[in-house]
């Protein structure tokens, strides 16, 4: 018997996810929208057999550009870039079901799903930013409840796009001048209160039955939604008892809605520094930390809990009472704002101390320690019930994935616990999970197509 | 002194632009989902120092699946695929102003121009088949003249996002920890009935500036379009008269923008069936011809037309009543349909004939003949005010590209008419396009971001 496998995710973020690394003399700051830059990252991760590389995304200039390089390339197109220069690893693309329209967006994962050979995967997001609104003639970023609900529809209607054309639709008889059986592809007619599609597709069902499914939400709805839908799932905790109970909570949910808990694969962030000695991963976080530039944190925290904080001291207490409304974990939109709310409850850090904390990745669980620790943390989560694996946020690029992969990665392999060559060849292979059904399979209405 | 220079595009269709290519056994239609299959194409396309390749596209499954390969990979996808892999031939990709969002889109160009180094190009076209509507939740398509109303904002809104970020708006400087010039980043404040946009965009201004527009309506409101937008444009011609007339017609109209005729390149369709022999040439064309199933044919006529067609008997003559209303050629989105009412009127076919003569390249013109003789209807055209390039259209893939890339180029190449190798690396460069100069240039205001 094989150990139960790992799985590993690298979380692409431009020059790093540690706010100041396009400051690092290590970070390539300048390389940031050139795909050759991207193309090298993904390369690197697919050396260490990791599951997949992936990019967040919103449809707004999100943060203080003044101060950080919060510009973007669109990911699906970058990722289909990449699809051209790798042969086996996972592509996760991050998009808005609040801003995109349900046909043009099953066609661009369908597509890059077919042109990478069965690795794409869709982390569906409502966006949280609501600066989105205005890019796209809203008057006002729709309610949490409103995306969910949105969110619903549109899921359903892209993966019923994704099943439209059966998967033995495409004849192909020249002798007959019968191209498709078009008793084999379908019209969805999906009316929802959100979302009406009426179909068919027009591309075949994509290799992997439909791209995998992956969210990040940690509402109520969110975890709802995941529950549902959720093959994969990213998440921020700090602590290993928070992890273990989101754990324990989603699992639950995906088994009351019928479905198997390992086809739920539940990866916490981790932002590694990484050096021969601990204290010699302290001190490059250190270094990080203190490149931030402080007027840079404080705007991304008066964002996080809505008020106003230009006249804290840097070197004096958090006020506890900027978080005496955080809420429960289960609040709208609110669950980076809870972890937030512990770090200070158990920390008493001064501000700036606090700013340093979430520099490094925004709320995700930051790690400082030489490979056997890092490896040992990834070890007691995964062993513990905390987490399948891990979204790997290193906290500055390219140099810090590839300390990850030359010095952890081998020592997860020893210990039997993530694989030393791929030994499948979609992103649905590297994660255990089916390839699934087609829902028109069978049926013998005759499309109008 | 060089002559002036043809621009040559490869309008890349799956398995061939002929509806029977498909099932002619020279024909790849296995491949016509396979990403490897078009970047074969893009590459031998660019060993011929084509200065692009193009898709068509529309968000609905389009025309009869039975009895032809119209399934479609999503073509912005399939290019990048197609950018990672080549260097110097420009990426046209067909997308809709009636069913996308303005943001959206303009991240999708914009991030191809990024990867692709200066490649890409935008053929913005309305959307002529009214089954997209109930993929987007319409009742019903648009009508032609809100179509063209939208594309009008939808365009501006798209261009005034390219020139957001000004092109020196990233400052990078580590030291003093400023990453970009916050006042060199704009709003685009675009307000209008049927777009809305705040920007600012969230990716530095293209390589190109703007991605080459490319336009291939032909009504009234098509052409006024072009004039004022169209940096290419695509069009159907049967006769040289009728092109002189387009070509003149287009030209004008850009002039009275303001703009300079020779920025605006006029490329007509040419579909050539090529063999050493006159003879030859003609019995390829016959035998594409034979595999033709009439119960398609007829179906695209019925489609254009508006009239059921199934009593016709296939060797009696097209009843000239057909066409009564073809009308203008500046009629609402039928240009084509008078084109093949041109057909009809000059050549009285048989209902078969007409099929088979619109078979080759729905309406675009076909022409049988050795390489010096298609070489010399290009010149013909291009000297004779018709045309300053054209859109080439294989009748099979990837055969019918690989002929006219190995015999016509070099004769082409010979008389002066077309380049050797690259002179440029973006597709403004080939086209001998300006880079446009930033709207926002010089301004000082400082954005709220
Ligand atoms: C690892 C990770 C990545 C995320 N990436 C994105 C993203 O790219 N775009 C986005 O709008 N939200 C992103 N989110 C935010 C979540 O989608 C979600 O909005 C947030 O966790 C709040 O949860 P809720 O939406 O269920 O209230 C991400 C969250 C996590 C944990
Ligand atoms: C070479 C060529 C390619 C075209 N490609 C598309 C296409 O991909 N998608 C589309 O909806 N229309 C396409 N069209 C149609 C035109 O955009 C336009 O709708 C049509 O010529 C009718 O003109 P009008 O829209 O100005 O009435 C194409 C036309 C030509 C000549």
């Amino acid at each position: 018997m094989t150990r139960r496998q790992l799985s590993l995710n690298a979380f692409i973020y431009p020059a790093g996810h540690h706010e100041a690394a396009w400051r690092h003399p290590t970070s390539a700051a300048e390389r940031i929208y050139d795909a050759a830059y991207y193309q090298e990252i993904a390369r690197t991760a697919e050396a260490g057999t990791l599951d997949a590389v992936f990019f967040a995304d919103g449809p707004a200039l999100q943060g203080d550009i003044t101060h950080n390089a919060v510009g973007r390339l669109e990911p699906i197109t970058l990722l289909t870039a990449i699809a051209a220069v790798t042969e086996r690893i996972g592509l996760i693309a991050t998009a808005s079901t609040t801003y995109y329209e349900p046909y043009n967006l099953a066609r661009l994962f369908g597509s890059l799903d077919h042109i990478s050979g069965g690795r794409a995967g869709w982390n569906i997001v409502t966006t949280g930013n609501d600066a989105a609104a205005a890019n796209f003639g809203l008057d006002a970023h729709p309610t949490h409840a409103e995306r969910y609900a949105r969110a619903r529809e549109f899921v359903d209607a892209v993966v019923a796009l994704w099943d439209s054309w059966e998967d033995d639709a495409v004849v192909l008889d020249r002798a007959a001048g019968i191209y498709a059986d078009r008793s084999k592809i379908h019209e969805i007619g999906h009316a929802g209160r959100y979302v009406r599609v009426k179909g068919p597709f027009n591309q075949p069902r994509p290799p992997q039955g439909h791209p995998v499914l992956v969210q990040a939400g940690a509402s109520n709805d969110g975890r709802a939604f995941a529950g549902r839908y959720a093959e994969a799932i990213f998440t921020a905790h700090q602590r290993l008892a928070d992890a273990q109970a989101f754990y324990a909570d989603i699992k639950q949910r995906a088994a009351r809605m019928g479905r198997r808990p390992e086809h739920v694969k539940i990866l916490p962030g981790i932002s590694p520094f990484i050096a021969g000695t601990e204290a010699d991963a302290r001190a490059l976080e250190r270094e990080f930390n203190e490149l931030t530039v402080p007027a840079y944190g404080l705007r991304q925290l008066e964002r996080m809990t809505g008020t106003a904080l230009g006249h804290l001291d840097l070197d004096g207490p958090v006020p506890v009472e900027l978080f005496a409304d955080a809420g429960d974990v289960t609040d709208n939109g609110r669950s980076r704002l809870q972890v937030v709310a512990g770090i200070v409850e158990r920390e008493r850090p001064t501000v700036r101390g606090l700013l340093h904390r979430l520099a490094g990745a925004r709320g995700h669980r930051v790690f400082a320690g030489t490979p056997e620790q890092v490896a040992d943390t990834i070890e007691d989560w995964f062993t513990s019930g905390a987490a399948d694996g891990f979204n790997v946020m290193p906290p500055y690029y390219p140099g810090g994935l590839e300390v990850f992969v030359d010095t952890v990665v081998p020592i997860l392999r020893e210990r039997g616990l993530f694989r030393s060559e791929y030994t499948g060849r979609t992103l649905r292979d590297h994660f255990g999970l089916p390839r699934p059904e087609n829902r028109f399979a069978g049926r013998t209405e005759v499309a109008a197509v």
